[in-house]
């Protein structure tokens, strides 16, 4: 690895190294996203695809197919297929949140309405669905339908564990991994399948993306309460503002005396905060050692997405999933 | 057939000869819309399918399949996909259409809000997904994908031509193909796929239920304009309220002058609705010969899917469909 090798990210280093699958992929979104008959769709679709997000989910597709030697076209459907999902999901959730931004643009159910982001959203699962099926395998289609079945349910619970002190540690990794690490694992564990991968090989992947996932997450919801120095140009306290239970808060609440629980009480299921109760509710988190806690479980998730690596064969891409585990993590450390 | 029998309506002879499939696709539904860490899903999915459809989708399914002889497990499942993609679209529809009623009871959205109806709904094709994966045939996958895309595509077309009177008839039979047919002929098409029927048989009743579902589509378009003395019960106008281009009204739209134009444009593209407005519509679809038309096309649909059924075996269920597709438009004539 070049000096200039190591001074790139390693999402960026996957995204060179997997640039022709990538192009692929983009096309066949492109093309896969057309309505000859509802001009509509690829309007709103378009608005959020080329918006730049990181594509990420396809790229642990692709990585994952790669490194088992997989030589058939069909990765790109799978890849393609995956952030169809992601896509959809992301109209249905601004709906459902009411979100005005994402990616640093009006969300679409700002620009057009909601009625057109739910129903876009439906269109893009039904071509996600139709790409999924054209590789003919049906492993593949068992994890794709599992994943979605995951993704949704994790979704209502968010919904209804939102502002409930009663949620555990075990009902957020639930949420965790319907929102993030159910997508990331079917990527990669897809990915290894439509290569022929042997049983150990496939669980070894799946296992990568869940840990991956869910470290992701953790670590998203710490730097929503600053995390640290690198957490620079995220807005802190947006999470508390919504009332969710995240992990550093559960931790908080599970220690907190009768005096901190009121204060819980008050301003998570209430919602009656004033000026102050941001800072109150860190100064909780830090006093019990809830974000500390929290953070040695993203990184333990870290490792173990790494460790699931070693069963692979050796492969430069192998190396760049490894930096991408220790790379989620290094921004709370 | 006995005198009893032919007084029954065709569907509920259908209903009495899948009795024991109904019981079994009954007992799956309410074992596949369990969730047991998201309550709200099945409280949400109970009160809506518990209503008491017509489930006149899943018959569809089982009676294809067993008109064709098939004796195995995986109708069941068909059947059961097909109501939960049923259910779904109705969640997200009620979603869309800012929906209070729905089968005499307050809507999903009303009862809880739209977040849930939005989300259940994803839950629900999720589930449908995981479904028809089961029974592992490549065929029923592609035609159940190519269905729901077919589906959400005519949903959004819907929305986009919703009060534009440059709608043509050939972009409200996509509509009407999208929002009725693709599932009554994806119901006929994976009950023949699944029973292992030729494919002259699987195309025949793919015709059947396209041909079904178009006829039943046009005639509640026409009964909300009073169709019949049949319509009694129903309201009339609510298509008219909400400036909906059906058949009748594309019609007397392409036969207008430029009075009559200034009218259409009025009412339904600038929605300028005044008391009278509704009879002076029914009285230009009168006068062009509007609802003698859609009538017509109505009953050739219905012809077409009658005929499509005679290249099946002779069996007690081609007839009850057959009488079914008599009955869809008995209610207009």
């Amino acid at each position: 690895m070049s000096l200039d090798d190591a001074a790139q990210k390693p999402h960026d280093r996957l995204a060179a190294a997997l640039a022709e699958d990538m192009e692929a992929v983009n096309l066949m979104i492109r093309q896969r996203m057309a309505s000859e008959h509802a001009p509509r769709i690829p309007q709103v679709t378009a608005h959020l695809i080329e918006a730049g997000g990181k594509r990420l989910r396809p790229m642990l597709v692709l990585a994952a197919a790669r490194l088992l030697g997989y030589a058939g076209p069909f990765h790109v459907h799978l890849a393609a297929t995956v952030e169809f999902i992601h896509t959809a999901t992301l109209l249905h959730d601004d709906v459902v949140d009411e979100s005005e931004r994402r990616r640093g643009r009006p969300t679409a159910n700002l620009l057009w309405d909601n009625k057109s982001s739910v129903l876009v959203g439906d269109y893009l699962f039904a071509r996600a669905f139709q790409l999924m099926v054209e590789p003919a395998n049906l492993r593949v289609l068992d994890i794709l339908a599992n994943a979605s079945a995951t993704i949704a349910e994790g979704e209502v619970l968010q919904l209804t564990a939102a502002q409930d002190l009663a949620t555990t540690e075990e009902i957020y990794l639930k949420v965790v991994r319907g929102k993030t690490a159910a997508l990331f694992s079917a990527a990669t564990e897809s990915g290894a399948e439509i290569a022929g991968a042997t049983p150990e090989q496939v669980a070894a992947l799946f296992t990568y993306g869940d840990a991956l996932g869910i470290a992701f997450q953790i670590v998203d919801d710490l730097l929503d309460y600053g995390g640290s120095a690198a957490a620079i140009g995220k807005n802190t306290g947006d999470d508390f503002r919504e009332r969710k239970l995240t992990l550093p808060v559960i931790k908080a609440v599970a220690k907190a005396d009768a005096e901190e629980r009121a204060f819980w009480v008050r301003v998570i299921e209430k919602g009656q905060q004033t000026d102050g109760d941001l800072k109150q509710a860190m100064a909780l988190m830090a006093k019990h050692g809830a974000m500390d806690a929290a953070r040695d479980e993203a990184l333990a998730w870290a490792t173990k997405a790494q460790q699931a690596l070693e069963v692979l064969p050796d492969h430069p891409l192998r190396g760049m999933l490894s930096d991408l585990a220790a790379y989620v993590v290094a921004r709370i450390n």
